[in-house]
């Protein structure tokens, strides 16, 4: 039995070294990335017992992403496709220097995961963990990954898992409203809900202040939890009634990417061993102040580094 | 007016650097590599006025491939699709070492290229080139370029265009059997056909030694030019009842990919300064040669390299 | 008929890895710069058909300037000199960090460029262009060019080309004085004259705040236009009795080099396709932002980036 | 229950580039190495269930190697050590070229490891493998691990456990007469031995051909089989009276390190598959001919390419 | 006769990419690491004839710290060990990012160095040099140090030479109160005294505000010149009475590391050049200042750049 | 009194890495190169104490060869030139692959070493020294070091210096004529000649087979050594009437550059040892062959390196 169960799509993410254009380069650098596995990583890093399900193709490819992930200590549970009929979804990101932004191009149509279908999942092993997780993305990149994730969240709630969804809205793969609908019909089976405050704000189109948002979502749909994130200005908790607030920790950003999937997999962990929710913001803050340190989607972090941040007593050089 | 036009797909190849496996690579070089394109920037660097045409996403990753090309003095006429609905092809290439072969994983499902209908072509301009060439892996990628291709070569005969096709066959594209049935229905419209003995033998399922291979195609299909490479033991061409043979020339293999194309590019580009098929041959053989000390498919040389080459006057150090 | 002629010089760039110092490095980043090639590549990707003028040793090194060039789209008009007998101009840059400067060691005495006479040069293209560019580098450089950028203005004046000069200070080149000779014998030939403040100041030694220095100019040698950058002060220009103003466009410095001529690639980019003045410095303050974001002389930007900065409506993750 | 247990030292290896010299480079590849745990990645890529246990510092360095052997599917059980009061092993690898050879520059001395002591292993766990693996290296790393290896060896031949042990006589550890006496007295527990030939005749001191140094192996101390090595000779094994013959697969070296484990790890994954010794003989032999391609100690291969070089289908390009 | 003799330990110093963790690094930078040679090639790049003395393994690793150090014009004076009995220390750099600090991991234990006795050293070149420096690091790697740094103090003070002490407490290697004592029973021997603000306070136990702190020395142990570092509040100096007050230079940090060292190697040439305390306070923050720009425990800098940085002309762009 | 005492020109050598083409690269590795200075090397690294003089640029550049050569030990005495008046001579080398051969590109015209007059140089410590070495480049390289390599000469000839001059005539500098005629002044100053059997005939219009070749000259000039190298064939001496015969040992080729500068380098180190002139052609062969096995114009060995293979000891693995 394990502690947290995710599902979901690993891409490849190729990107140019820091400063170069993606137009003009002659490397790129490789890693995996996926909302699934990004918080997988990071609650397995920080002392949780950690699966990934996901669907690749078995290829040099597919094994790359598998690789990378069990090198973190997450366990993985893969559908392998034939290589010569399916493909792994690829994004390429090229970092920005202000005034230029971040630019993600994704080629990620069709690719394996998309065909998963609820026969293929270890449902069984789904129930029997503590926590399950997906995201928004995953019922967005195929009508068979929507009615999957239905069925999926559907067995989880069949046994004590507690069930765990983080909105993550990508306009680039669908609407607003496509999604606001999606959504919805998936929250009767959420217990905890994580998102945007400005996702709450144009997609759910909500409005009010933020504890006001979170309480509504709760009301309306009947979270034990929700935990609302504002960037700059922090996070917000709200569960069975009692309001959390916590301030970002400082970071200089190498890499903002996977920022809020470290944000989860850091909140996780720590209600995973017994935290109350305040100290489970604060913990989550911390392992995604320090995410932004490190290149690449996976917070390469250690428990002992993130209590430091909790503690103020990172920085400086130790000899 | 140009003095050749080529039509096709091209790719972005990404591989691992020389001696790393892709499963476990962390950067990955990049390159544009398409058989069409291979053959106008051999032509171009040689001194011929080449055109490229194709259709690409209007990304990074199209603008990637078409500065790479335009940097070797190809010019280029580009149908620029919407990115945000069009991919570029891509394929990952490990290089092997005995006994580990070198791989190709093809990732090209639904590229741009492969909605490219007549209408957005510059059939005109291919009218009026000396000559036209695209390869068998254009009509094999899609049905709508299948009857592209076929409509294109049709507009080249119409002019004074004489139409090259090398049969490039590609077994994780297609069957033989399909593969000869549209080869056999393109090669009415073809004047100079290229092809592999082995796949005139495997494809095309003919027989006897290359002669009788290359008058057999010749009296079939009424080829003005028949040219068939035999890999480690040379090539042969039959133009106009005449024989010319041609062995290859002894390099060091840095990287083979891009071989054929680069044997195709110095052969026409000789036969459009005005050479004999004989010398077309000699040239196109030492273009190859030097191909392979290169890495990447495109056949970065000098028509002085070629030159040498061809008067067995190279090697050494020069000081 | 190209939009766009610029003529100089344009030599290899040799920097060692930023944070490593040129004494100790083991490694060179290589790439081409010039203030005429870096105005060219800058206004052909910003849509402006675009040609660069100049002589080359006919060497790889040579080459490896006109094919990064091409990459981006300019034409070229090269002549090609004898490779035994004349050298490129090379410059290694070692990037400064506070409070170490950057450092430009110029290795470009005797270049091949130096030896252009007018009549190697296509004064027929420049006399139809709709502009020609060239930089207080140019005359700088050798006798011969002084000479030679006299007589290519007076062809460009012949027609209706509008001719820009950037003065371009060197104080490694020549003194102040020599310069302001040479400069004011020039101007004559000058439609729109671009010149930092500073220069103004002390090369041609005039005194007022920006705006009379800018109708001082205007009144004394007639240009239509005259344009004076100030650093992070902005940009001023005076166009037939009317003042622009324009400040700068907050960027992260990753290479400062080249955006001056990234300014005004932009500037001559928007006034070609029919920007008014005041546009024309707003684009150019964009493309100048833009530029410092990369690596390089040349402005890799695209159009939609600089309207994105214009519209300041940049930065960001765009997913 | 797993497959195959391993226990043993696992170093960084510290490699500057090929080509470069270890007194010069400015940049040293990072890998993990060791004998124990190069037979239980090869195994384990292999479609073996293996675990490795052993004792590192709960540093940066201890996770590296843990991290990379994890990528590859082994499980890791290992006793965390202090990281202040503990070291890792280091070895140094020069690559090189004839007639320099290679060179390796052992800092092992003090290792974590070589404090072990059986009741911090999973003695139980051993005891349930189907096969227990150690080498020559570990009693050869100090008196306490000596010690430890007699009590593993007894703990796995209490249970239905195949134990395994590969001489690997290193003469910068110990002397041929110190090893001899120590293999000596732990072969009783022993049922599968590998060696190389040459070890055998100049450290256990046999004479005769390789036949005759197998059977007299074999009537002393009892080995169920007998597998000697023989460099470009290929191997031979004897098992329960039965002679087996192998020759190498021709290879070309990228790196030679860690060839030896891989045949061993190729050799037990294809008995525990259920092949017989011959079989195993054949398997080990490709798996050790693929790893010659790959930089590293470690055999980065799949079942289907070993299959391939046993078939002698390997090669080529495939497209 | 040289300048300046200094000795101690260099160690290996082996760091991961800028942005990279050491966990998951698959390349270390070398470089050549310790106190007293850090000090030496300050001197030595500031026209100071320089000489280090250490005891290292005759392995390519010692070699590689010998020619690190030579190319900076610091001559050496090695006892060359047996490099199969002996290693030399190395340690581990992580870079850090806010709010992950800069992480150091030692692997110096049973250093070469550690057995040095006096007799392996050349006193009377320390006698016959104008000054010497080690620092609190030597008497801490081992207890022979101890007794050899004290004999060689002693030497040196039988000559004329200036002797220099910089505390440099490393809190990895032993207790304040261990330190405090080592430290207070070589004093008598210093002339030279410099020691961080921080460790007066907390290991030497002392108090009062750093003007009583320095009398307070200068009082109880006689020292010559007393300099107190105060991080960002700048440095003091007690000499022979006068006090004199430095502020540091701003600067945009790369690398800490030797940022203290180069500081003493400034303030040490500029002294031998003649100039007073004052001035070389002055020398030495502006050196330190340009450490901080450049990777590396190394001040690699010119005379004229810490010029420059005094007299506030640094910066810009020189072309 | 140093006992080998060199002069000439070193360079900047820039080359693309291996299987890159110049015309394409984007990086340059850098190193120091120059027959003379890699002789010093050479010489340096077996123990002989030695000093390269010669003129360079007071810059980084500058600065770059001196660390270099510092590094392997070889003592410097260098004429600083005016950085902005003069320059160092680069050469740009781009490895060849069969059948494409290695180019070599010089910029090296007016660098500051061609302004050196006899007066900079100190002939005194010439004199002094047991041996000193200068190469056929030296007087080609402009009008003024023709002559001051005749000053230099004499100066040697009137200690007890034993002069040693390698022909290495180079076509990109000058006419077979011209050099024949500069070669045969400076003759009567030379006691050891080394030569390549084809300068011999080609350059000085010699004949015979390779034993009456040296008579000839030896008779003809009265060295009293005279080597003749051979490539593949070897190389023989004469050496007062005695015929010496070495063979090449075998050697995989990484970089040929410098071979015969190493060769030279161990020949003479092996005399100033004390060995006969058989014993220094095969220790001079047996460096040259190291040599090879490294990438740059030095020979990065050890004695105990080319002690083995002298002994035919080398080769393997030694763990």
């Amino acid at each position: 039995m394990s502690d947290l169960v995710t599902f979901g799509e690993t891409m490849l993410r190729l990107s140019p070294p820091h400063g170069e254009r993606l137009e003009r380069t002659r490397t790129l650098d490789v890693q995996a990335g996926g909302a699934e596995s990004n918080v997988a990583v990071a609650a397995a890093r920080l002392g949780i017992d950690s699966v990934w399900l996901s669907k690749l193709p078995d290829s040099p490819l597919g094994r790359r992403v598998v690789s990378e992930l069990r090198s973190h200590g997450v366990r993985t549970g893969i559908v392998w496709d034939d290589p010569e009929e399916s493909r792994i979804g690829t994004y390429y990101l090229e970092h920005g220097t202000e005034p230029r932004g971040t630019d993600v191009t994704y080629d990620r149509k069709d690719a394996a995961v998309t065909t998963t279908v609820p026969e293929e999942l270890p449902l069984g092993a789904i129930r029997n963990s503590e926590m399950f997780y997906t995201s928004g993305i995953t019922p967005a990149l195929s009508e068979t990954l929507a009615a999957t994730t239905e069925r999926v969240l559907a067995a989880a709630q069949d046994g004590e898992t507690t069930t765990v969804f983080d909105l993550n809205y990508r306009s680039k793969l669908w609407s607003p409203e496509a999604a606001r609908e999606e959504f919805e019909s998936l929250f009767p089976a959420i217990d905890l809900l994580v998102a945007a405050e400005r996702d709450v704000r144009s997609v759910l189109d909500r409005e009010g202040d933020v504890t006001e948002l979170a309480h509504g979502l709760a009301t309306d749909f009947g979270f034990e939890t929700v935990v609302i994130t504002r960037g700059e200005n922090g996070s917000v908790a709200l569960h069975e009634g009692e309001v959390f607030e916590q301030d970002i920790y400082r970071a200089e950003t190498v890499d903002a990417i996977g920022t809020g999937d470290a944000f989860v997999g850091g909140f996780l962990a720590k209600r995973l061993h017994g935290g109350n929710v305040g100290e489970a913001l604060e913990y989550g803050s911390a392992t995604a102040s320090l995410k932004r340190t490190v290149d690449g989607d996976l917070a390469v972090v250690t428990p002992e580094e993130v209590d430091a941040v909790v503690e103020r007593d990172a920085g400086g050089i130790s000899r």
